[in-house]
Order: C-alpha cells, then structure tokens, then sequence
C-alpha cells in the first residue's frame, strides 16, 4: 500500500506539476488509473510501471495488470486456502473467477461460486467453480444457505461484487473458529458493513485487500512468470479481442453484463 | 472452539440430563459457566476442568481461568505484535490490562491506553501502557486521535470493554495496509458492527477472539507454568482478596467500577 502511488493512480494528472499529459484542442485530458493505456503513447509516473520477460505477449498478459491478478492474489496471498478446504466466491466476473482459479491452485475441494446471473454458472466451472448458488433461488438469506450446505460455514469466502449486502453475505458465511473472509470489492461511498460483534468474537477474521496485496511493480512481473511456466493459463479468461476502432462494442457487452473479459488491439 | 462446551457452558445445567447439581430447599440452582466454582464442592463437565501444576498456588492462579488469560491470549495468539510494534488497548480492567502485558511481553515499543476513567491510567504503566488517551479529553473521534499521535495508525489494536463504539474504534485506528485490530469485549445482544468497507480493503484485518484462542483444557496449564517459570507476574493482577462471607462486597467493588480483580478466599 503505497500512499504516494494510490494518490496518483486515482488524481488523473502527474505528480511533480498536477498536470495532465494529454490534450486535445487546448482542452486538458486527464489521466486514467495511473495508466491510460488507451492511448498510443503515454507517460505514467514510474511507480505505475514494471518491467516484465520480454518474451511475453502483451496481447494476453495485459490481462494481468487489473482484476485477474487481484482475484488471484485475494485468493493466494489473503486467502490463503489449505488442500482440501472449501471456499465461497462472491460474483462470478473476471475478478471472482480468478479468485475461483486461485482458490483451485491453492487445492481447494469445494469451490462454491455465488452470482445472481445464472449464465456465469457454467463457464465457472473452467475455474475450479464446483457447487453453484444463486441468492435468487432462495427465501433465506444466502449465508445461511451455505452454512447448512457446509454444515457450519466454509473455511474462506471471497467477496468480488462490490455489493455491501453480497460482503456482508461473505463474512457470515465462514466457520466459527478459524473461518477468513476477504473483501475484495470496491463498495460505494455511502455503504456501511454491519454485522453482530458477537460473529468476530467466534474466532471469525474479517480482511480486505487491494490488487489481491501484490505490489504491482515487484510482484506482477512473477505473476506474468507464472503464465510463461504455464503454472496460470491466461487464454481462458480472455473472451473477446476487439480492434481498437471498435472499443465503444467492448463497453456495450461489458455494460450489458455478459461477463465480457475483453481485449483491445491498438492497430498500425 | 468447541460447540459442545460452548453450549455447555451457557446453559447452566449438565449436558447428559438437563439438569442441575445443585438446589436449596428442593429448588434448583444453576451451574455458573460450567464452573460454579463460588460453591465448596461443585460438578463439572469434564471439558470445564484443566489439570494443572500441583505445585501453583491455587489462591493465585485462579485468576488466569478467565479474563486476565483472554486478555494475555488476545495479544500473545491474536494480535501477535512485533517487537516495536505500537498497540492501542480499549479499556483499562483487568482484560485490557492483560492485553497490555502480552504486548508487552511481545516486544511492543509503544502501548497505548484508551479509557474513559483517568484513575486506571497510572495503575496500566505496571502492565507497559506507555500512553494513555481518554476519548472524553477530546472533539473528534479517539481513533482520529490515535492516527494522528502515531502518524497513520496502530500497528495492532486490542478491544476489551464491550462497548460497540469501542470496537469501531479500535479497527479504525490501525493503519492501513498491515494493521491488525482484535475483538475481545463480549458485546450487547442488539450491537451492530459498522464501518465503511474501504477500511478493509485498505489492507487491514479485523478479528476475534474468545478466551484469547486458548483451548482451556490443553492451554490454560501452559499459562499456569509461565506463572511458575516468572515469565508471567500473577500477583499485580490482583487488587484484593476477599474472604466469602464478604462476597458481596466484591461485588460493589466491581459495581463501582474501581477496577478490582479480587480473589475471593473460600474459609474452613
């Protein structure tokens, strides 16, 4: 958690002069996230940059520098499943189905993926996803659905809708006395988690995490070593390529929900 | 965590038969949190009874049976500070101070003592509180004033009173990326937990504890042997010694809020 980099990741200008690189006409364009890599050229402070095996795609390992790796961290490094435990995953997007993928190679035995959306149930299981839920289908809540599926809770949940109700669901979902549920959603500015002290006290743990806690310039050039060791197989999260001149169809399919997972090709 | 004893312990009647040991006058009377040990003789489940050394001194080690070794425990095996680390301990009786001491013991450079009652505070530089903050003394919320004294947060935070607004506290202290806060108080029925997510995706964990994750049975012998070996210093845990027929003015004591931890003497 570097406080300087969060600061310039999310200010959309430069550090050293608060200025934006881009224009267009006169009229300044502001930075996105630190990257803006939708753009042929761009300048990034040098904490937002790192260096990876030269040998590597960058038309799939790009893929990696957001909510893939988060995923996967959040299940790797925080987490953190044992060899046959069984873990909960919140939201079956990109991030939720690299958690799923995580959870997987950590040796999880029951990965049980919760979405409202029933159509990412099947390609869930390409994760690892072995049991679905879906909240819709039930009168109670979906905390207690899972724990009497798992006869009192799973050993990890992992939350990555975003949806306070969804991280709340996650963390009283998980076993009394050794249960850990990661947040991992970014929540809304109002959101408030709530829950019963009394469910801490149970020996439960609460944790959240940002970019799945890699440090992006030290540890994303591993992760993209696990991909040339064929340890994480990229491919399958990526479902569409699209050319840049075409960018606006990807934001359609990603605002129509369908767990668009997309790559964009710069041509020339 | 043992459901079995857990229930066992609430229930105030043995477990085979629903029933209690004791009565007067044909009446019953319940067991006490699987001990009733105010009683001459009393009958436990064999799960509420730990076979120590023969050599302690039971007039001493009974007050490791429950709140100073959850206290001890909520430092040594929860929050597990690290040499140089700063705690925050919320309440000042005789669980804060324990905790304070196993932070101590853990190598913690700076220990900070939250209370509302400014005559517990010299009593807590016994137990290695090296600063003390009494949220009445201040505009804005305690936990702003210990992110500012410590320059982002506690490296670790213990809560020990109970109190709701305490443990909201004691999580939103600890600084972002590595902190650690611990539930210890036992809180009210209708209590809700409630922070804004982004808290926890700031890297930090909360957790809980009961009975400071020590298994009675197979760990409170342990604590009574660090007494025996002058790792751990019984004796400034207590404040007074109480024969029984004078029971009830240990109970005004505690009433009263002076921070007693008293030792009732059974006579004859």
């Amino acid at each position: 958690m570097c406080d300087l980099l969060r600061i310039n990741t999310d200010r959309g200008v430069m550090l050293n002069d608060g200025k934006s690189r881009f224009s267009i006409n006169g009229k300044p364009i502001y930075h996105f996230v630190g990257g803006s890599t939708f753009s042929e050229y761009t300048v990034c402070h040098i904490g937002s940059v790192a260096k990876i095996n030269p040998a590597a795609p960058l038309d799939k390992v790009c893929i990696l520098s957001c909510g893939i790796s988060t995923g996967l961290g959040a299940a790797l490094n925080v987490a953190k499943p044992k060899k046959g435990h069984t873990v909960a995953v919140f939201g079956l997007g990109a991030v939720g189905l690299a958690a799923a993928e995580g959870a997987r190679l950590s040796g999880a035995s029951r990965i049980i993926g919760v979405d409202l959306n029933p159509s990412r149930f099947n390609e869930a299981k390409k994760f690892g996803v072995t049991e679905f839920v879906n909240p819709k289908d039930h009168d109670k809540p979906v905390q207690q659905v899972i724990i009497e599926m798992t006869d009192g809770g799973v050993d990890r949940s992992i939350e990555c809708t975003g949806n306070v109700r969804a991280m709340i669901s996650a963390f009283e979902c998980v076993h009394d006395g050794w249960g850990v549920a990661v947040l991992v959603g970014v929540p809304g500015k109002d959101d408030e988690f709530k829950t019963h002290p009394m469910n801490l006290l149970n020996e439960r743990t609460l944790k959240g995490t940002f970019f799945g806690n890699y440090k992006p310039r030290t540890d994303l050039p591993g992760v993209v070593e696990k991909y040339m060791n064929k340890e994480l197989e990229v491919e399958k999260f990526i479902t569409h390529s699209i050319p840049f001149s075409e960018i606006n169809k990807a934001f359609d399919y990603m605002l129509k929900g369908e767990g668009l997972r997309c790559i964009i090709r710069m041509e020339g």
